[in-house]
């Protein structure tokens, strides 16, 4: 059974209530309590060591990328994040100070985002390290870009670059906050989600909200980082840059659809809000069924898999 | 370096910002979220395999506790639960029916108390089986119970009986929210908590969070369960009934101050609403420092330390 199967089971009948606005299968949970003006964005993430960091990695990486991953989310709805509770399970032996560094790495990156961290809760795991963390943010009363609204012929975008992430990105980005502030504020972007298991993989997952659509992905117009691109020419084992770009994990950019007519308009804006980050359309949404790659060869079936975390 | 030494360094100098009303150190963080009548409370738990539960246990059970755990905090803050998210983190060859009934313990507690499951996560952990729950609740504004109003000279009560929860009970307790809510409402609750690692542990920090008082308790009057009176009777090994309720982990009830002359107040609304709960005066706040157990041989310090999860 892979996760994506045994969250569909375990999702399938999960106790509601009067509070959910949006619950499982998006970003994040959206919640209504009680605040005239916004709604509350609620969203959970853990990183476990031997597959999201190794026992080698720089401390203050591994809280950073603990706190990133769920701010990651905020910003895919267009939220802000505002407090955040911290689960550290610690193994035998743990040394004092590399804990203390990997909270130095999450509250600094909290800072800069005017997070609060308000508490968590501490115990053992024996064998390896785990950090759960879980994030509120707030978002403008019914202004939360959900994963379901995309329609056929809009077109899709991404932010940033593709593919490569594990060269270092995936434990020292920065969460496209600001940036998807800004893209739910314009009242273009109509499906957002963030990229945490490859295009390829997570695409699929924004056309299943939004009805069981299809898409067209343009191969020449993939965004591809150099460290995809360095990859691919360092060995003949790795994956070509563009397969990269399609199906590494953790690339943690935004990926959207834009309201018909709007995709000037938008990147207008972006470039003179976002001059330093790439805002790049990749293709439109289709009918469907399926993901199709248009190549130099012509177009065929997108059947590359995202990365999986779970083996 | 214990689990309270480590906490108490992490949480020295944590980010917060204009959303926060009470940060780490509570059973509960409080928020302002925004709504005009309610505050916001933010707790998260975890439970693992080998420490909270074995692998032996009944899995609804496993997935009652966790979430139970989270619940009995928005209790001790007088609260209701509204939302939780639950990560389960899966040691390789896990059975997909096990955890399906994992989930099906906890749905059962979280429909009973009307708490939404809005998502969560699912990864891996090798070696053994980790579930972290996080529950958000709601509170009237201004009247979450905190553990830092208890004053010298009151009375100090708690809810059920203390001691022998390891058979049976730490799988299985309901928390206590309609006891939490009601006692919250009557205004003569100056401070509370939950007891999760004994009396003897948990007391010291109401008092310590209340500005370093003191605390004086009748051990005659301890509501002892019958569970730890059984299990003194059976082993020469085992601690006396008394020691149990004062040390043994994971009770789960309430310890609670009441401002000065309305104990009887309280006592006889108590009986109305809960005639099969005790609630029990069994000692009071003083000038401090220090608890003091008064027994048939006198008045001596009680320096039995609260169980700790963490070895």
């Amino acid at each position: 059974m892979t996760e994506f199967e045994l969250v569909a089971a375990l999702t399938e009948r999960l106790p509601t209530n009067d509070f959910v606005v949006v619950g499982a299968g998006d970003d994040c949970a959206v919640l209504e309590l009680g605040s005239p003006d916004t709604q509350t964005l609620f969203k959970t993430d853990a990183v476990v060591e031997g597959i999201h960091f190794t026992p080698e990695t720089e401390p203050a990486l591994i809280g950073h990328k603990a706190l990133a991953r769920c701010l990651s989310d905020i910003a895919a709805m267009g939220g802000t994040p505002t407090a955040g509770l911290v689960t550290i399970a610690l193994p035998d032996h743990f040394e004092s100070a590399r804990i203390t560094e990997l909270y130095s790495g999450l509250n600094r990156l909290a800072v800069r985002h005017q997070v609060a961290v308000v508490g968590g809760e501490t115990t053992s795991n024996p064998e390896r390290l785990l950090i759960s963390v879980t994030v509120l943010g707030t978002v403008p009363r019914g202004r939360a870009i959900l994963r379901s609204g995309a329609k056929i012929g809009e077109a899709i975008f991404v932010t940033g670059e593709l593919g490569g992430s594990r060269a270092g990105k995936h434990l020292d980005f920065e969460p496209r906050l600001a940036e998807g502030r800004w893209l739910a504020q314009t009242g273009f972007v109509t499906a957002m989600m963030d990229i945490s298991d490859g295009l390829a993989g997570d695409l699929p997952h924004l056309l299943a909200a939004s009805g069981g659509l299809g898409a067209e992905i343009l191969a020449t117009a993939l965004p591809i980082s150099r460290a995809a691109r360095e990859r691919a020419r360092e060995s003949d084992l790795a994956p070509s840059a563009r397969v990269a770009a399609l199906t590494d994990g953790e690339d943690f950019e935004l990926l959207l659809t834009v309201a018909p007519g709007r995709s000037v308009a938008l990147l207008d804006g972006w470039k003179s809000q976002f001059p330093s980050v790439n805002l790049t359309c990749i293709g439109k949404v289709t009918a469907g069924p399926g993901v199709w790659l248009r190549t130099e060869d012509g177009v065929r079936p997108l059947t590359l898999k995202g990365y999986q975390h779970f083996a």
